[in-house]
């Protein structure tokens, strides 16, 4: 029997995990519900429901591992708890510096549901956390390192529009190559945050927007720009649709340790990721966690998990014997 | 209270485990056993027993996770089902092809005494087969590629020791740069064996040795080097001490793999190694999974699990709340 897929909300992640159930036989995708009028929302899969949200709990007994797709700002802190009432579930939650306070709240709802609910699930937080968590464990003395990109941050491209006069932008964070041969080198350098990322810009402009204005007033905007070498490219809207509207991202997790009585062995464990779509790589790990919370919730677990309490065997379709014969 | 370490085997692998549970504050070392005369082994430990192996069974109370140094081939299909009896043990156990012959004899001889046993720690098998259970379970429609170096193959070199005329030996495994950048670009190339990894040998003649039969004897070797372009330097004893006495080694692991309706999304997950000292980085992996044994034992867990069955935030000595806070 197949796993029964959920869908909660019908954006760049909701379109991923539907991808992404079609790509693993044992799920099935069962509804996709979403807060605004379901018969507006046009799904890829045929023969799946457009539900309202308002009628979720009917879906309790028909869906195995709901999959929340909502933003971290405003979305899941609420979503998340209030959905674990009715299903097992996963969510992508990556405001990292809230993650205690968000697995607080799911868990007390999961405990109390007799559900299970996945947080935090993609690849930072997710796989990124896996590569630190690891090789901190196996390197206790030793420099953690994370570089972002190249690829677009939402965050940093919603910042330059709020700035009078620009229509449209897009913001690429590039990882310092030269910062990135230091630490493989297992020097173990002290890197600013000038040093390890740029910023690079392109803008539309306003019909008779001021170009300098705007150019300052991203390179000097606290927390966003300020710290980092900035740059800002003017085009068209056009070259904006045409030439950048792809959800390219990546990554790097390196972790530089040292072994020896006297630390002198140096060891470098590096984990990268080069991504064509972020949000359908995001969503292929959130499928996989579904199947996780499926096999954990099966087992009669509850309550709230992360990546780092699911052990990796949970997340294959295939058996421990298939696993250890093949990939072990 | 720290958990209580014992070492069976005092190789390059024993000293590792020592200098680990060094770097390890919530762990100490409390004897280590020798099938060799006790007295005859000098340790670095101060103050740390040396005993005969027959004497391991007087142990049993005083040691919370034995750590098994022996080799693959001859050792440990005995000794972890042996020991198991007695201990919650943790192997090396590398021989890809009979790990589920092993698995099945630990875990019967572990769940009739109440143990627990973690086969096949290290970096391969162990945080390579992570690396491919994890990027298999998120992109499954990919091809995984495993490279290995460039660093010292035992085997190898063993097997040129063997040949007639050869004083010493040693063989590094290097992996081919073009071929790591074509799995890179995502292009899934077929590779041959040829193709993935050249074999260089560093040779010691005996005295009056015939140079011209022993390279063509190693070059033609079939398995271990038939299959490889393969070269090889003659060298003094002096320069084999001198220059190639050093136990560095590393790999990647990448798996290439494609999301979307049309497959049309590219992505690339890579894991890579560079290490120092591969005994050293081995035993600091199997020291985390030492305290992963410890604490699942704790739970009531018997039989034998690999490092597919073990969820991440076991092998770290910080509580699941300081994980979520700063490692997520």
């Amino acid at each position: 029997m197949s796993i029964r897929i959920g869908i909660l909300g019908y954006g760049n992640l909701g379109r991923g995990v539907e991808c992404a159930v079609e790509a693993n036989p044992d799920m099935e995708l069962v509804a996709v519900f979403t807060r605004r009028d379901p018969a507006s929302v046009k799904i890829w899969s045929q023969g799946v429901p457009v539900v309202s949200v308002k009628d979720v709990a009917d879906w309790q007994d028909k869906i195995d591992v709901m999959i929340l797709c909502g933003g971290s700002a405003t979305d899941l802190p609420k979503q998340t708890p209030e959905y674990v009432k009715y299903f097992n579930v996963i969510d992508s939650f990556d405001t990292h510096a809230r993650i205690p306070e968000h697995f607080a709240d799911v868990d007390k709802a999961a405990k109390e549901s007799g559900h299970l609910g996945i947080i935090s699930v993609g690849w930072d937080p997710g796989l990124f956390s896996l590569a630190r968590v690891y090789s901190n464990a196996i390197l206790p003395d030793g420099k953690d390192y994370t570089f972002w990109g190249k690829g677009v941050s939402q965050g940093h491209s919603d910042a330059i529009r709020r700035i009078k006069g620009v229509k449209d932008a897009k913001q690429y964070t590039v990882p310092v190559e030269s910062a990135l041969e230091a630490v493989r080198s297992g020097s173990n350098p002290e890197l600013t945050t000038r040093e390890k990322h740029t910023r690079e810009c392109f803008v539309v402009l306003e019909d008779g927007a001021d170009a300098a204005y705007v150019e300052n007033a991203i390179k000097t905007m606290p927390n966003y720009f300020d710290e980092y070498d900035t740059t800002v490219h003017f085009i068209s809207e056009e070259e904006l649709q045409r030439d950048h509207s792809g959800l390219a991202h990546g990554g790097f997790v390196i972790r530089s340790g040292a072994t020896g009585h006297e630390k002198e062995h140096k060891h470098i464990i590096e984990f990268s990721l080069k991504l064509d779509s972020n949000p359908e790589f995001t969503t292929s790990v959130l499928v996989a966690y579904a199947r996780a919370a499926y096999r954990l919730a099966k087992e009669g677990q509850t309550g709230c998990r992360t990546v780092l309490d699911i052990a990796p065997a949970y997340l294959c379709a295939q058996s421990g014997e298939e696993l250890r014969a093949h990939l072990l």
